[in-house]
């Protein structure tokens, strides 16, 4: 069943052993586009394993088996398998966790609360040398948790989705142009960075390299914030005393309330899991947030159009660099 | 030139005598299609003026036109009258105020902070019958100043946009399926409002009416607040002290970020009215918008996942009634 070759000429390739700069102050972009150019450190053709066949799972599966490589799925429930094989995500899927031992690549797709437990499981069936990677939305716990359980695990984050979950929502081209960050620590296995970064360029993706704790501190403030400050909105409007303002509100509002109270009315596990994991980050921008409102807030309140009109004017200029 | 029959004509209708509720606690939906019954309480074809041909005025013009009506259009500049008739979207168009004199209704679409000024300039051109409506996003202090100048004022906002502004901006059934709330006083002529009301329906609205007071507070709420909240999410991004990280959180913004940003990083100009026209308003929605954005933060800190979970679960099942 071992074919242990396979993995060492994975490593003995020259490119593989070329340096990444994973320091935050130089993250660089590999590539902006889907190609591979003559930097490919792995081999054209790979067993990927994905464990937690969903959105994420199923669509990644989707991509890199239409490159050719080999797609094995693992799932606990039969039927999600059977699923897989049916749509064509994976070539091959099976609970039983045997399925994923010839896998070169195992690439953890489960939601963040059973990472570790699901590592814990499951190495004893993997390749002692396979690399393995995770697509968790917080990086700084998982990379801690998962580090000291494998040796050449790499922390990784596909930054897309859509409103539906399950391997019926797996679509291709999820992450065509979509932001990847790669989050490895001063004992990450510069080999293994390069293989996934690779696979992570095969889906079109923008691959990007930082530490851990800056990719927390960002997502928080871009990704996890709006969650919890779209949500205050929602709450305002439903804690409203006079019903029939809120019933008046609830027929008035329009494209703007649709639009900032979207990320804070979406799935609940979801804003649950950001606070339980990136809880210090999350808050710290909480914080931040509230000056910012707070001094809004005192503009206002003294009629200072010049200060509003500054702050609304600077974040019409700049707030084209986040799109 | 002035024909007072087809006023007294208008007004003798007997349909036009129908009581008009405008208790907000009995506020009822007149129309959700723009199809005109037995109700029909104005002359099928009108003389329609507009002050102000932008994006509000041009649009109403094309729908009204459309349906018939014949549209003068008003504007100082001459250009902005040119492109008004070489678009459609008026009969005549001149910055001559004398154009308004044969209007039977006139519609004030120039921005909040003109409309006192423009109406003091051009009330002597207008028929001392014509029923003068306005289309601003703020009532109040817009019905408190217009209402002791012109007899049969009736305040308005149809509620719709783009993001763009301008003549070149119009476009045919903004409006169609939008709310057009109406926010008559006691004071306010019953066939007044019923002949706005009717021509708002004519464009396909949801015809809504209430006080100045609650149309404020909902607005602030599903309107304004989102303005502010969002303006202090950018802020939040832009104030980050560290480079690196505000570069990395810049180039991992999505889909979050894009929605709930959009109306915080919009048109400068319309954050600063809303702030000064529904100051107390907004400023009573931030401070009940702080006590929930607090709730939330306190539950993150004392990791009160149950908590957390209860407020999002309730958001996800409250917010479709908003949209």
């Amino acid at each position: 069943m071992m074919r242990p070759g396979i993995f060492c000429s994975l490593l003995s390739q020259p490119a593989a052993q070329q340096l990444v700069n994973f320091d935050l102050k130089h993250w660089l972009i590999l590539a902006a586009s889907g190609s591979v150019g003559s930097t490919t450190v792995a081999r054209d053709v790979m067993r990927i394993g994905i464990v937690g066949l969903g959105l994420i799972g199923g669509s990644l599966g989707f991509d890199w088996r239409d490159r050719g490589h080999r797609l094995l799925g693992y799932s606990r429930r039969p039927a999600t398998c059977e699923r897989a094989i049916a749509r064509g995500v994976v070539d091959h899927a099976s609970p039983d966790p045997a399925v994923l031992t010839e896998a070169e690549v195992i690439v953890l797709a489960t939601p963040l609360g059973v990472l570790e437990t699901t590592v814990r499981e499951l190495r004893d069936y993997w390749h002692p040398e396979a690399i393995v990677t995770d697509v968790g939305s917080v990086k700084q716990p998982i990379v801690a948790a998962l580090d000291p359980l494998w040796p050449r695990f790499v922390g990784g984050h596909p930054m897309a989705g859509t409103a539906e979950n399950g391997i019926e929502a797996a679509l291709r081209g999820l992450f065509q142009n979509r932001p990847y960050v790669l989050t490895p620590t001063d004992q990450t296995d510069p080999a293994a960075i390069a293989v996934v970064a690779q696979l992570a360029q095969e889906l079109g993706s923008v691959v990007l390299h930082c530490d851990p704790a800056s990719h927390d501190r960002a997502v928080a403030t871009i990704s996890h914030l709006p969650v919890f400050i779209s949500a205050s909105l929602i709450q305002t409007c439903l804690q409203e005393p006079d019903p029939a303002v809120q019933t008046l509100a609830a027929t008035l509002a329009s494209s703007g309330f649709c639009d900032t109270s979207r990320v804070g009315g979406g799935n609940p596990e979801l804003g649950v899991m950001m606070a339980r994991y990136n809880q210090a980050a999350l808050l710290e921008q909480i914080d931040r947030y509230q000056i910012q409102l707070e001094r809004l807030k005192t503009a206002i309140a003294a009629a200072d159009e010049p200060a509003i009109a500054a702050i609304l004017q600077q974040n019409q200029e700049m707030r084209p660099r986040y799109l």
